[in-house]
């Protein structure tokens, strides 16, 4: 118990470190929810920058401290600027986090996650669960980009799911995050399984992108551990989708639902975190 | 009256359809307002994904059920992306809904919209009365994206335009749905003459992109009754305005207008939308 | 002190003709926060037009009362179309407005600067203090697309500041309106020195953007007196994220604020800003 309230408020210093280092966040990232991504980077206290070609992200990642790289609406010029942008992040040893939105759905998606997995370090990957498993084990089913009900996380199939995502951080390198009814965040030796958040979080677009960009600014802003971090930008999410949830009145929705879960990042701080972190170590 | 009851009920029935099927409807859009499509879609029951490319945009189409093309901003990446899609829902019989923005305004946007009626079949075209006059017409006077007074279809010109929209809708083996102070949705027999709606919703972005893609939602879900599908979601999106208009604070403006529709999207059911109904067959 | 007053009541005059005139705003901008260009326009009573590629560009350009440049997300055909619409624009004596969003953060977006300073009349730039400081002194310093807090003009450099801008101005010929906490709107002979605003909207994406779209829609609205076009958009802006702040509740955060800055700018009229409006002329 002693180590868990250690560890609570380790989760609570990694947000307001983003507070007060303001990390500057380059994103290469879809253009459907572009926008919350940059106003969720404020919101926890990091500044964002966007770039779309190759020359600008090689010369915006030499003055960034972490790199979001976010397949949705892929293209050629995209993935150049992806590859350009994040060899300049490695060599500074500036994070990189990869979500591979509908992995599993097409093949040009399929081929550029493999194609930066393979000549890119990248520092975390965070996708939900049927992206993730595409990634893990090649299969081609999911269902665009909202996750199979065939490959949801829950009780039954939770030690089962964090051994196998303790394997695939061991093969990849890389810290795995896995969004769901349960998330995982996970490196090879320890798995955070995560019971903040609310199912509702699905009907807004893009709260995994917006998640992607956090973890980059959490781990940007936390270099020297940087599984807390990743874990405290999904605890920072998931207990800002409940707080918004109890803001909601009856008549509103998934839109009034999205700036909520925003403003809740915003309001959010170390004590509010700690106290309200529901997740276990395995 | 038992006809008009019994059509009411269609209608509401078509709202729980999408809500149950879940319909994946792949987009082709702007990206001035694909965030609202996105969010509208999930706010109906549906799950949207967006396709930028030709090859994602070919396979994507192979597991979605619906698909929107929306020449908002239009380049010519897009065109080939629509047209490799467009084949093949046309090949598999799924649903195509066509939103001509700014029809009329230049010589990209005809050429593209004669393109596409020409390569593919479609289900629906949606516009405002300017665009759908131009695509009528071959007229070249459209006011950029927004509807010109002079095109404006109220009580003098209805039979004139429910006469014409039929003609229309004959010709081009598509359903019409022209929005306005008076929204008409045809096809060469029946025409739906709907009066929900508010004129305050021209004054939010996207409101028009937002309604093409609730009708490929809507006829997906629906597809043995396109004509009535395509209705209820034009009669959706008109008392969704009106319900979020009453939710409006006085010193609210267009920017929480526009959550706020969205919201009451999330909110509609069969009932309220059967009850809410204000239209007429002709 | 009359001359102050006639001077606001001008001010206030600058925002009904927006209303009146309703011009037609044509926006060659990022996709990062193009959503929210265009709902400020329609806010303020223009009608948003976005163009993505040169032949369309260059026609909605004929039809178009005014055109913003914004180099937020560059790529080389984007520059293409900029240049296109442009010419058009500065032929058919139409206002160009251009923000440099991230000037001296990268070689391509200094070129892209450049170049358009070069080829285009362009009637006002507008930008924040680094932003104007990269194009005044050719420096290369810009921390991402947010101010640099070395950059800032408070009462402590006032003077030296519109010193330099005036200066600026009569060196480019254009208008130069300087974002901070202080905003500076000046052309070679007078600045508006203006006090309106809250330092909280930094904290949401592309109020800087918005901003730039609406002194669009007031200098073409307002073409015989441009510089009190350019300082009333700057005003209405301020005043309203003031007015905006003061609605939000204790739970609420940037994304809120977002859409009551929008809200507000939709309820404003000329009395209210000529009564809010804080500002003096050096």
């Amino acid at each position: 118990m002693i180590e868990m309230a250690a560890k609570a408020e380790t989760i609570g210093q990694c947000v307001e470190a983003v507070r007060s280092k303001r990390p500057l966040i380059q994103n290469i990232t879809n253009y459907v929810t572009v926008n919350d991504v940059a106003n969720i980077l404020l919101a926890s206290g990091a500044s964002p920058i966007m770039s779309d070609e190759p020359e600008d992200a090689r010369e915006i990642a030499e003055i960034a401290q972490g790199l979001t790289l976010n397949i949705g609406t892929l293209n050629e010029q995209i993935m150049r600027t992806m590859l350009e942008a994040g060899k300049v992040a490695n060599r500074k040893n500036s994070p990189i986090v990869l979500d591979p939105v509908g992995a599993g759905a097409s093949s040009p998606r399929n081929r550029a996650v493999a194609t930066l997995l393979n000549q890119l370090k990248l520092d975390v990957i965070r996708g939900n669960s049927s992206e993730i498993r595409a990634l893990m084990h090649g299969s081609h089913s999911t269902r665009g980009v909202d996750c199979d009900v065939a490959d949801v996380i829950d009780e039954r199939n939770l030690d089962e799911s964090v051994r196998q995502v303790k394997q695939y951080a061991a093969a990849t390198g890389s810290i795995i995050a896995i969004s769901g009814a349960i998330d995982l965040v996970s490196d090879a030796e320890r798995c955070y399984v995560i019971y903040n958040g609310m199912p509702q979080m699905c009907s807004v677009t893009g709260t995994g992108c917006q998640l992607t960009a956090l973890i980059t600014a959490f781990i940007a802003a936390n270099p020297e551990q940087k599984l807390e971090a990743a874990a405290a930008a999904v605890i920072d999410m998931g207990l800002s989708g409940q707080i918004a949830y109890g803001h909601l009145q009856e008549y509103e929705g998934n839109s009034t639902y999205r700036n909520r879960i925003i403003d809740a990042i915003y309001r959010m701080d170390g004590a509010t975190l700690c106290e309200g972190a529901r997740y276990e170590i395995r």
